[in-house]
């Protein structure tokens, strides 16, 4: 048996049922199981015991906390955003919007800009109007408000990103796969010197598919060359051009690039137009996320389909478990991406960049 | 300055203003300056944030009844769009966030997907969750949920739409003028025969759009002509297509067409591709709006801009005004347009359409 002393809840705040579980050194539906007298007979007895003792010690009220937080619920929950204006976020919030309406739930977005005091004020002021839960798009990989929201018991999905140590499950494209579909498109076009404008590091996004670059880079016989990689610093079309100023600078040749997503592919469309240069006749390039407009785009944009309606609707899922069950599981569930060719690819012109 | 004489002696000290100064660390005049609404914007924000922290600390209950309710404000503002995945509303959130933002408020937003039964479940949810104030860039030109708004006492501001006996202050653009610079802008160029995409007329936007265009072209000595006008049952891309169809179907000749947003003028686009009609070589096309992503459409997008941005800070300010006053007023602020040419209009060519 524990010691509680070391789980004492923080002043003001309520005892758990995953506290009592902890203490008790049971999964939280046993605990759950044992407090509640209708299904006790199911636990064993010393189970029962262990988890009455844990329940006393830590002051928790079962029958009042569990009416409470029925009677207590708000049927509604929150999304935050990093960047509302970035195309992707819309059928993300429409996936999730639709996935919770059946259970009677309305959504809320908050926007954060990138910046992590407004995340924190924004998520602190939904916790305290008392969403039943959130869904968090804006992980970064290393996330200290992650670790406060696990403390609050508020639960909560992480969609699109992913973050290390978090206990809550998510849902993410599957990046490595779909980086897989991008550089093997262009090797099949017949392109060996190919560049990435790699996106943030600091997101599980732009990290996971800088790695996944060259993983497929090496792994299907093209030619990796660090010179070919360069990083924007925003998910954005104005970093995507800078980095791509930056790329033509160089001087190396290439001719085909991996955007890390369809905006940063936006910003090198705006600087190749710039200087002349021809998509796809001497640059092709492939995007991410197949945005809302893509196909609009002068030329209409190759790129990888992630799926954005479909990682909310699997997100709003999930926290509807996570709401029901009062408990979190790390789970992370990929979607699986798929290519959509248009126009910003073709073969190599002999002799170019 | 506090009024300790009318309180209770009580069983604890009651905390008073020289308490939440002193715990706070300012001079019991700043405290009772950030205290106070009317004189709060006169404090900087750290100060008022550090104040009211201490008196919500104490429990430091002011001394009226006006005060007390003034002091449970939640500093969280809603917004209700009717599609968030017209990019229009992005900038305009963005706008709010901003002008709220110096007021230490964070915007909430939610999502209506035009439709009336998710926006009353969805302005109650808010309602209930106690935000200060609502911006609704949902209205229609006849709209009961808003005189339950008026009713409810919540202040709100119109954005983007206005509404008929609204008793709440709106921003908008100036549509009539805006519709001026598209007509004048072809008329300039030459065109007479120019049709017009309308958007839904139970909008107020779709609505004066429409009004305009035709006041427009009896002023500026061109030719109306019914016939040359269809209607878009929503302001996005697929109905446009379909009044685009419908429009091509009755065989009648144009040389230019205003569409009443940029989505209508998109699902142009789409349909003048698969019939092979070009623009702006056989048909010039004007949007409405100047949504991102405009400049990279194909051709890029001649359009009005209506600065959603500026509808949005202004609206910000608006209900900021509403919340401290706790008064509506139904001015409606007008945000005058400009016209953004690129590359979808042109000179007729001679015995075109």
């Amino acid at each position: 048996m524990t010691h509680s002393s070391s789980r004492k809840p923080s002043l003001g705040t309520m005892p758990t049922l995953r506290d009592v579980a902890h203490v008790a050194g049971v999964h939280p539906s046993t605990a759950s199981r044992a407090l509640n007298e209708a299904t006790r007979p199911l636990v064993n007895a010393s189970t029962v015991g262990r988890v009455l003792d844990a329940a006393e010690q830590l002051g928790y009220q079962p029958n009042s906390m569990a009416r409470g937080l029925k009677m207590s619920r708000t049927f509604t929950a929150g999304m935050i955003v990093p960047d509302l204006t970035n195309p992707l976020f819309p059928p993300m919030a429409r996936g999730i919007e639709d996935g919770l309406q059946g259970s009677g739930y309305t959504l809320v977005i908050a926007n954060t800009d990138n910046d992590l005091d407004k995340e924190r004020a924004i998520v602190e002021a939904l916790v305290n109007r008392r969403v039943d839960g959130l869904a968090m798009a804006t992980a970064r990989r290393h996330h200290g408000l992650l670790q406060e929201l696990d403390a609050s018991g508020v639960p909560y999905v992480l969609v699109n990103r992913s973050a290390e140590h978090a206990s809550a499950p998510s849902v993410v494209s599957d990046d490595h796969a779909g980086i897989g579909l991008a550089v093997r498109h262009l090797i099949g076009l017949g392109h060996r010197r190919i560049a990435h404008v790699a996106g943030p590091q600091q997101t599980s996004t732009g990290f996971s598919r800088h790695r996944s670059f060259r993983w497929w880079m090496d792994n299907e016989g093209a030619e990796f060359d660090p010179d070919l990689v360069v990083f924007a610093d925003w998910f954005q079309e104005e970093p995507g051009a800078r980095a791509m100023t930056e790329l033509l600078d160089r001087q190396t040749t290439f001719t085909a690039l991996v955007a890390a997503n369809d905006l940063i592919a936006l910003g090198c469309y705006d600087v190749l137009r710039e200087r002349d240069v021809r998509v796809p006749d001497d640059v092709s390039i492939v995007g991410y996320n197949d945005i809302p407009f893509a196909d609009q785009f002068n030329p209409p944009l190759t790129t990888v389909r992630i799926g954005s309606y479909e990682i909310g609707l699997k997100g709003a899922e999930l926290l509807l478990e996570a709401i029901r069950d009062q408990e979190q599981t790390s789970m992370s569930v990929p979607i699986p991406p798929s290519l959509v060719v248009r126009r910003s690819t073709c073969a190599p012109s002999t002799g170019s960049r």
